[in-house]
């Protein structure tokens, strides 16, 4: 699965789309976005740009494409997108921000009461947590995210402590909980998120109204969305609507259930129970090569490799560059710009003579001492890939083409339940991309099932069968 | 793809092939040997211990599993077994090996004849150039070995050179073809392989008689098999029945076609030209962990982790281990016999304290300060694997029950193209543990149709449709 957008989208089509969604703020919902609008989008009611890689239409998933990742700052309109659900209506003027839970005096705040309190600029890198996914093996279910969703903004907004302080404060809180907007699909439990207080408190973290100077567009949770910088994409919570101090764990699925990371390393393939993991917090050391690209054909002699290499809350002290497929390794400059949270520039001038292809690869090391592994934890939900990089250049020759490991998605037989049940909140494209075991495929199923996905069980059985057979383990 | 010999076989059924099929020399054909007595098989015709891998039911092709590895010399009855095409019919009094080509005086020698010529002794590691195939993405046509085509033996009978002597020596010859006596499948072309005569004539070149101490088992070659050492396998011609010196190159298929690997390194995928690919010689800087097994469940505390290193022609002058999944890395000891062409022991006394899972690599380094890549390089045939080995234990818990990458072959909807075109020369077995595009079965199914197999025109577009549909890339 790696579409990319093309530029096909007929004119009266994107015409029309433009008149009820607006790019930005204010604009109107993104509800059930059509896959057409999707692939044919140029400059559209997503605000995003041509040539980001579309996993998933509904729920809007894109990956920005390595190409577009050379700069320090990623442009809001190749930011990868990252949601579970359908972006909310959106009316920037009339939003309101719920602060309620252990403070003193809950109350409902603006956009224009958030602008009133000290402005902060935070410049983060953003990553999902599931950002590599489509690496791991034996897979792993889920949006099969390769190398970009990763990007770098700078944020600005008021400290979220600065916001719980205009609620009274609160003296009992241990936690903060985060609640999204966002519009579930079918029966999906409500996205809310929750951070422990100390970093909530954290004079980094804010709730943001701008992303490079920008009002947040609508795709990444225009108009208020919490930045937690350093910890996995899933915590800067878009679409910001209510934050409670709470004295508990929240227990819903996002929190309880979901972006969870198991205690203790697991054998590849292992079933991990809910309680055996703890939720994820800071993002893996980890690095990637966005000069040349996988695949370039270069002139034989000096090459400037280059790239950017970041690990959460840790500083990167290390970055080694390897042109023979990681045989032997040579120290990279790390360069440019030095922000706590945000990735660091790595470049190294190397000579590659040979007119043959060179495997290149990338490995960080951080403050603590820690180097990106060989082989990275499996997990069951494929977190925090991060083996070191690699590309391919071909060097004085005729550029090769190479054959992508993911397969296309290739029209087969159709199911009944399939059409029936599934394809009401997503399109055939997101479980095209999985390759699960049948009790994977169980097991989404009966998540789905948890969701509201119409299935009885006696048709469980038959579309458990149905999908193994046509996106099963190869 | 991972079947295991299981010892259900009936014992009449196994009673009747001890009858016509006896183990070792003076045996007769193991033509045809259906699938359910290699599946079935104790201790009967192949002379192989169960607990072997059967990769392949025709030709025979047997894996030893890692566990059956952790000693110096590999017991015969579990050494790998590679074949093309079926065994001969052999008897060893009758058999007469024909020495030919530019050589002064042609003649005919039986295995008396070897055996009165000086006796050497040669202890070896011989690795199909296939070993590790299975892991290669994108995946490579062809028998999907993953560790344990590989193994060690002490090899005797006279030199290669020796035996070109005895039929007067040449003069002229740049080059020594070694025919066996395989018999092929369909239209395979007879198995005949060459060697430079440098190396034909190096002292430690043989051709064996015995194998570990015994007559060379009918599956590893009886009587007479050529022992390259430090090369690829398929140099070890097995049932060797004619060698010619010449002074031009062969042009057959196992010289021309197969057993070549790219000048220069290629992109993943990419599709090279046999005049752009030259003959394999040596074998790749590897290592193997033979204790602890993958998945084991051990005790919080010291554990001794030991394994195997060979580098072909090169000496191991080193090994690293890894507990921490390759984020850092540990001098291992080498112990144990040294030999010219065989694999090194190697131990490392690590102590896992964490109840959780580990994951332990090797890496080696050789003589030429060459070390195994993180990426090994991708090549047409899927030759050469070497990545550092990787295993995962789990301490201080119950062992946990990992999924197995590759799936079972489980059975789909047939073909009466298939049934009929290919499987009169193989089992469905072969075709299932291919993971192939639409272009790499018309490659595969091109292949076939020259080696006999009777397929239409009109017959090759569906027959490569259901072949990708059924064993396509995932």
């Amino acid at each position: 699965m790696r579409s990319r957008i093309n530029p096909s989208m007929p004119v009266s089509r994107r015409a029309l789309f433009a008149l009820s969604v607006r790019a930005g703020i204010g604009a109107a919902a993104l509800t059930m976005l059509p896959r057409e609008v999707l692939g044919g989008l140029q400059v559209g009611p997503t605000g995003k740009r041509a040539g980001l890689l579309a996993r998933s239409a509904r729920p809007v998933d894109f990956e920005t494409p390595v190409e577009l990742l050379d700069s320090f700052i990623t442009p809001n309109e190749a930011f990868f997108v990252r949601g579970h659900m359908t972006a909310p209506a959106v009316d920037a003027q009339a939003w309101q921000l719920q602060v309620d839970g252990e403070v003193r005096t809950p109350r409902a705040l603006s956009v224009a009461d958030l602008r009133a309190l000290p402005a902060v600029s935070v410049t983060a890198t953003l990553e999902c947590a599931g950002n590599g996914r489509a690496f791991f093996d034996p897979p792993v279910a889920g949006i099969q995210w390769r190398k970009g969703a990763v990007g770098t903004s700078r944020w600005t907004g008021a400290r979220l402590r600065d916001v719980i302080a205009a609620a009274g404060g609160s003296a009992a809180a241990t936690h903060v909980w985060m609640a999204g907007a966002d519009r579930p699909l079918g029966a999906q439990p409500p996205f809310v998120r929750q951070v422990p207080l100390a970093k909530a408190l954290d004079a980094d973290t804010i709730v943001a109204y701008e992303m490079d100077g920008q009002p947040i567009p609508l795709l990444h949770g225009a108009p208020l969305r919490v930045i937690v910088p350093g910890w996995e994409g899933a915590y800067s919570v878009k679409w910001l609507q209510r934050l409670t101090a709470a004295s508990k764990e929240h227990d819903g699925f996002w929190v309880a259930s979901a972006y969870r990371y198991p205690t203790k390393r697991v054998l590849p393939g292992a079933t991990v129970a809910a309680a055996d993991q703890v939720p994820l917090s800071g993002l893996a050391v980890k690095s990637l090569i966005t000069r040349p690209l996988d695949g370039a054909a270069l002139p034989p002699g000096r090459v400037q490799i280059a790239g950017f290499a970041w690990a959460g809350e840790s500083r990167i002290t290390r970055v080694d560059v390897s042109t023979d497929g990681g045989a032997s390794w040579a120290a990279a400059r790390l360069t440019g710009p030095v922000h706590k949270f945000a990735w660091r520039r790595f470049e190294h001038d190397a000579v590659l003579k040979q007119p043959e292809v060179h495997t290149i690869l990338s490995r960080a090391t951080d403050d603590r001492g820690v180097t990106q592994p060989v082989v990275p934890r499996w997990n069951p939900s494929g977190y925090l890939w991060n083996a070191p990089d690699r590309i391919d250049v071909s060097v004085g020759g005729v550029a090769q083409t190479a054959v992508t490991p993911v397969a296309s998605h290739e029209p087969g037989p159709s199911n009944a339940v399939f059409d029936r049940a599934c394809r009401v909140c997503h399109d055939e494209d997101l479980s095209a991309q999985q390759r699960l075991t049948p009790d994977g495929w169980g097991r989404e199923v009966d998540k789905m099932i948890r969701w509201g996905a119409r299935v009885t069980p006696e048709e469980r059985g038959p579309l458990v069968e149905f999908l193994a057979s046509r996106w099963g383990v190869r």
